[in-house]
């Protein structure tokens, strides 16, 4: 029991002004991109950025400091488990918040806003040498955070850059996960793609797939998963995504007139990333220990969802029912066997967020050895669209015909995020890892999933996964405790090699 | 010009903080009236609640009330005439939000939390005696601060709660204007209902009115009076508002199936706020100065576009046709003549909300002589129900046949506002003098209603009032300077006179 008077209490309280202040944020930031009319948005940025600086200015408090090593040094014994966990991610949020001095931080925020119009134009105009000195700043900004983080912490500059994103997530973890994929990957790409030559031409869908329809169904897949609309919702936006909010979950997504999976397989990646917001603790609302674990993480439960269980030989039959009552034809293209070869087909592309989830993680590989030299300073920004080509030459096996589809495609680097492109893969092979573990322990998920039930697989999810919010140190120790052994790239190898070559 | 470093720079920076905290504020209540699902409230709450102590934390630093004195003592004089009505602003804004003791402002504020849930049981349940304590207590709470801010600022208390909602409104005004109505309005009301007898049967407009094209219909009304889509929005709700932030304005409106006019009148009158607050000086934004300057004015603005204008006969034939064209078919009820005699209709009633502008003020008269009873100390709740039969058969001339349709058809005495009731009916008082002026001073703009056009008329407002903000230091020093004399009753007699006995 935490006594009203100690010095965790009154960190309990200051962290749980921050956590609102952070629901306010993440609710205005959910509002700018889906109801927000237009002429909002100037009002909507100084909004933002004053509660950015109440939250900042909370945790710079000086009695901070002294609250946190008063509850460590004279309070640590007297707490629960949860509280302890929550004192350990306390301290860390603090170290992070306060590392970074306040005139640095809001001249980069700065740069930034201001890095992402540049890039949205230089993207636009196939421009790269006008965003080039724009993204050197980018990047020596970064370089310059990770250097002071580097003193601060005692880690390397780069494990500090994946540590914002991924706390204890390090180079020494993700270096053999990714060289072992960089050497799977390729070969088994060309074992699929001579396989897939075999198979008959495929056939498209014919749309229109009218938005609202579109959304009905989005509606119902969700509802499916588990999805709850009396604490959350479904909106359409540009760049879909999901935020949480404790009891508040919204989930946006994006439908293509003409590509039908694209809108359904996106709603599905955001609902899982929206049941493990809605998974967390309720007792540990807003305070850092009911958080999500981290980027990674998160983006294992939204392809867990997307790539394991929506895709599996399993679902898809389900899926494809759905599908068919609301905007099928009756001809052979809605037939089971064609809407399989769409959702299994792979192949070499220039866009990442295109991609299918055998060549995914290349361009991830990619962007993860690029920051690598960024940060060990043996490339400059002007160097960046040769050494794009060769890598994509190299691991993806295709040369891009322009900067637009090649080095300008993705907007991270322009929004100062270094360290974050290797969250999307490190959450592949979790998924993967997570999946078989589930499957392995609760043998019904595959049987239940084939009748559009996913409460196993959920109830597996939430009691190994979501419930744990921030509990454990890093994301490994959830993985390693839900499934038995640290993180490693076989189930993911067996998965796609399964799903690819033997179903 | 502010100089950088001075007392008024640095309060011009800690003000702007609050309004900015203020306009979160705004846009998730909008939100939650809107958009959040209904598992969202608690979180929503807390959200809520923690901004409102930032907000409050920020007005109460004890650094404050140096730099107002510094600013007034040693600035005064190099400042622009705005900056000093923001100076003079910001010193009574700082009074009002440090009278009140905060372990006082958050007992009431969960007292009121709880009240307007026992009434709204109590009033569906036709409960009085379930509400009166709490009712009681609402009262007792209201006084209370009204003592403290009287002592505080040497003011009556009644003077004190009419001040929080319209600044320098005291009963030395309202009681000339409100006697002098309450003699005008049961006499005309009399000669207004022998009139309407004779005229020809009313016959109903026959519905359903689907929501999807009331709100069309509503986009272009309000898009007529000059509402600005690109920085706004209409959304529906159960109960219609209008809030403002600096270039991102919403309205809300409600629509019932089968009352058509009720939702279009919604609308144009939550569009007359709405551009209010549009018209505000965009430089003055986020600044005391910057906002509407009282609740009177504020609702002068909503019944200028509602009662007057949108009324009136020069466009109510522009009206009528955008009925017919949305939903006619055909019928004599969709006649020029019948749809008239729909808008003109006139009786007593029960419910405030409901009833017609001739009516109306009778009920705010009612409920502000309780008001003052309750302060003079001459009533307490368990007498509400008798007090308020009498006075609703001297004032209206009807009994309410229970007390759901009497005493307790309001929240407001339940949501702890006292002294908020009179601005109804000085607003619809301003509306007549500032409509009247506006047709005076600019012939044009009857002819060009007649087309639709409301630019005219919204540019003397803007001119006159949106764009003067709280410049003034009180409404009705606004109104003196638009209409050359201080609000009175003529206009608004003049023009019930007119409207329902002449035209």
């Amino acid at each position: 029991m935490t006594k009203p008077n100690s010095a965790y209490s009154e960190l309990l309280q200051n962290f749980e002004k921050v956590g609102h202040i952070n629901a306010a944020q993440a609710t205005l930031f959910w509002e700018s991109r889906t109801y927000m009319p237009q002429g909002g948005a100037p009002t909507r940025g100084k909004v933002l950025s004053t509660l950015t600086g109440v939250a900042a200015e909370a945790m710079a408090d000086p009695r901070m400091g002294d609250l946190l090593s008063r509850a460590e040094d004279e309070e640590a014994g007297s707490l629960e488990d949860w509280e302890a966990a929550n004192l350990r991610e306390m301290r860390r949020r603090w170290q992070h918040e306060t590392a970074i001095p306040v005139a640095l931080a809001s001249r980069i925020a700065e740069h930034n806003s201001v890095a992402q119009s540049v890039w949205d134009k230089a993207r636009a105009e196939n421009d790269f040498a006008a965003f080039a000195p724009t993204l050197q700043q980018s990047w020596d900004n970064a370089c310059k955070v990770a250097a002071i983080k580097s003193d601060a912490f005692g880690v390397a500059p780069y494990d500090a850059m994946l540590d914002e994103f991924e706390p204890g997530l390090t180079t020494a973890a993700v270096d053999p996960i990714f060289d072992d994929l960089a050497s799977f990957l390729p070969d088994i790409l060309q074992q699929i793609l001579a396989k897939q030559a075999q198979g008959p031409e495929i056939l498209p869908l014919k749309g229109p797939f009218p938005e609202e329809r579109q959304l009905a169904l989005s509606r119902k897949l969700a509802a499916m998963i588990g999805f709850d609309f009396h604490h959350g919702r479904i909106d359409s936006t540009v760049h879909p995504f999901a935020s949480g909010v404790p009891g508040d979950v919204r989930i946006t997504t994006r439908f293509e007139p003409d590509d039908l999976t694209a809108g359904i397989m996106a709603t599905i990646h955001e609902t899982g990333h929206a049941m493990y917001e809605a998974g967390l603790p309720a007792d540990w609302a807003f305070q850092p220990v009911g958080e999500a674990r981290g980027m990674a993480l998160h983006e294992s439960q939204s392809l867990l969802m997307e790539m394991q269980a929506s895709r599996s030989a399993e679902f898809l039959p389900v899926l494809f029912g759905m599908m068919r009552d609301e905007f099928g034809d009756g001809s052979e293209a809605w037939s089971d066997t064609n809407l399989l070869a769409i959702y299994r087909k792979v192949g070499p592309s220039f866009i990442r967020v295109y991609a299918d989830e055998v060549t995914y993680p290349l361009h991830v590989i990619l962007r993860y050895r690029i920051e690598r030299m960024v940060v060990e300073g043996e490339i400059k920004a002007n160097d960046l669209p040769a050494v794009w080509r060769d890598l994509m030459v190299e691991l993806v096996g295709v040369a891009p015909p322009n900067d637009s589809e090649g080095c300008l495609q993705d907007v991270h680097w322009a929004a100062g995020l270094l360290g974050y492109f290797p969250t999307y893969s490190i959450g592949a092979v979790t998924a993967a890892q997570l999946y078989a573990a589930a499957r392995e322990q609760d043998p019904a998920i595959d049987a239940s999933l084939a009748r559009g039930d996913f409460s196993a697989l959920v109830g597996w999810t939430r009691a190994n996964v979501h419930s744990q919010a921030s509990r454990f140190v890093s994301s490994n120790e959830v993985v390693e405790a839900a499934t038995g052994r640290p993180l490693s790239t076989e189930a993911f190898k067996q998965h796609l090699t399964r799903r690819y070559l033997e179903e």
